[in-house]
């Protein structure tokens, strides 16, 4: 579950969501996004929970603002934000954030 | 469940987290800790998911790294923060990022 991130700095973008009651393609296309995000180029990890009122949040790390924006443009994600606006988010919020620190049981302590 | 955060630039705590069995306390602990963090000076907002596995994020806003010290400097937090260690959280991690770009259904537009 815990994102195994390299040394600061890198980039995180925080999705939060409430769901819509409509399941249709839902999944499916969540676990397919989730997939062709770990295949870019500058994608260091990712977390995700979602709770049993529909509000989730899912934190994606990237190396740099340029991989965030070029995700961004591929064909496939942008037409599941699309679906995703339209269909399965009652409302959702998007923030780019770069990450200065990190620490954890699972990361590296601060330099 | 999305905070109405204002706009950027300001601080993000990022709190990751796979809980134990142990719930001696945890509830009631969590729930204060939110109740004290959103009084202290310089919070923004807080959005926070726990899955029925366990996993959580918990995401809190701030307007300065100054105020994250601060809040981290809090008796009683620090407190809270060890008997997390020891005995709530399984794993957990913490990261600290600046927030420079939001938008969403709840959130202005980008400037």
């Amino acid at each position: 579950m815990i994102a195994p991130t390299p040394a600061p700095p890198y980039y995180a973008v925080i999705f939060s969501s409430r769901r819509t009651d409509d399941d249709h393609d839902y999944a499916a296309t969540a676990e397919a996004m989730v997939r062709l995000a770990s295949q870019q180029t500058g994608f260091l990890g990712l977390e995700s929970v979602r709770d049993a009122d529909g509000n989730g949040i899912t934190v994606s790390y990237w190396e740099s603002e340029a991989a965030i924006a070029a995700w961004r443009q591929n064909a496939e994600h942008t037409q599941a934000r699309q679906r995703g606006r339209a269909q399965w988010y009652a409302a959702f919020s998007v923030r780019v954030a770069r990450v200065d620190r990190a620490y954890g049981t699972e990361l590296d302590p601060p330099a």
